[in-house]
């Protein structure tokens, strides 16, 4: 689209405005804060100009999803493909997803894990959406650790690396938030460190 | 307390009604998903009636935290205590851990990763305690640890070791709950295997 008209610009501006408040509300509140009338306030924005955007809370849901997922793309998964392939790469990963949670890049913290714990156990298309995310990202770490391995520089089942690394992470997170330190991301750095270094060959 | 009126014992029983009924719908929907309205019409008792037992909101989430700390100590805690102190017990609070995940001792998962994500990164009451839980259960796990240390059975800073095992089981549980299967809890038991292995002296 080279030429867009004065409201589709508009239109795409109030999109984007819209979902980076609801990113951050969800990582908070939950993807069950979100609500349609809220960030109609909180924006200064009709609930029938956001109607129009969204429909419903669920598609509202799912576009913050989306929205949340290439955040996290640009914070976390990117600058490490920058990164040449190998232990390197594993490395930067693993660096980029601390420096992710520990700078808050959602005020709440890892916005998947906040809203996959809140749906994990419901079905429906929420569900769907953030399983389908997570199995993603493994994908992509498994992936990663594969081109160390097979680089002959880690030696290591690639889904057992990526299962424990993501799990410090995880846990790294979790324990940040709820007491407010640093205390997590220490004991992860160490741990990640260990990992590879008794992976190393 | 050797005799109690009928009325103490049936409020004793309609409080333990309650409160089973509140671990439950909080680790599928969350402590912000219980209502006494909610309860009292699940139940068939009169909202009057919860209140007097539980007089707020508030009150019955600090209470339903209190009962899920005490269904957990029976599921996980207390069967690890009965084995010997050593590396026989921090293999037998992985396996407990692991088992009142899968068998969903809580129909939605482990109920304080649910909540403790919920209210992470909000703060009062609710928020302390769940935060309090958590330090409760990793200094447990710590101490489980360091005794097999102490008997020169394994070879580990008994905090760190403690973080890892906590992740793997957190990383099992979720992934088990997100996409409806045992991978999780695989990965997991091999992770437990490998990382007690490399601390063996």
């Amino acid at each position: 689209m080279e030429k867009v008209d004065g409201r589709l610009v508009r239109g795409d501006q109030t999109r984007r405005a819209v979902l980076r408040r609801a990113v951050d509300i969800a990582s908070v509140d939950g993807l069950e804060g979100l609500s349609i009338g809220r960030l109609a306030t909180e924006l200064g924005i009709s609930k029938s100009g956001l109607f129009a955007h969204f429909g419903s809370k669920e598609e509202l849901q799912l576009a913050t999803i989306r929205a949340a997922r290439r955040i996290y793309a640009d914070a976390v998964v990117l600058p490490a493909l920058e990164v040449e392939p190998g232990i390197q790469r594993v490395r930067k990963l693993s660096e980029c997803w601390i420096d992710y949670s520990r700078r808050r890049v959602f005020p709440g913290g890892c916005f998947f894990q906040k809203v996959s714990h809140e749906y994990a156990a419901r079905g429906g298309a929420v569900h769907e959406a953030l399983a389908g995310v997570h199995r993603e990202w493994m994908e992509l770490m498994e992936d990663v650790v594969r081109e160390a391995v097979d680089r002959g520089e880690l030696a290591a089942d690639p889904a057992q690396l990526a299962f424990d690394l993501n799990a410090y992470y995880e846990a790294a997170n979790l324990a940040s938030i709820l007491h407010g330190n640093e205390t997590g991301y220490d004991q992860a750095s160490r741990s990640i460190g260990a990992r590879l270094e008794s992976a190393a060959r």
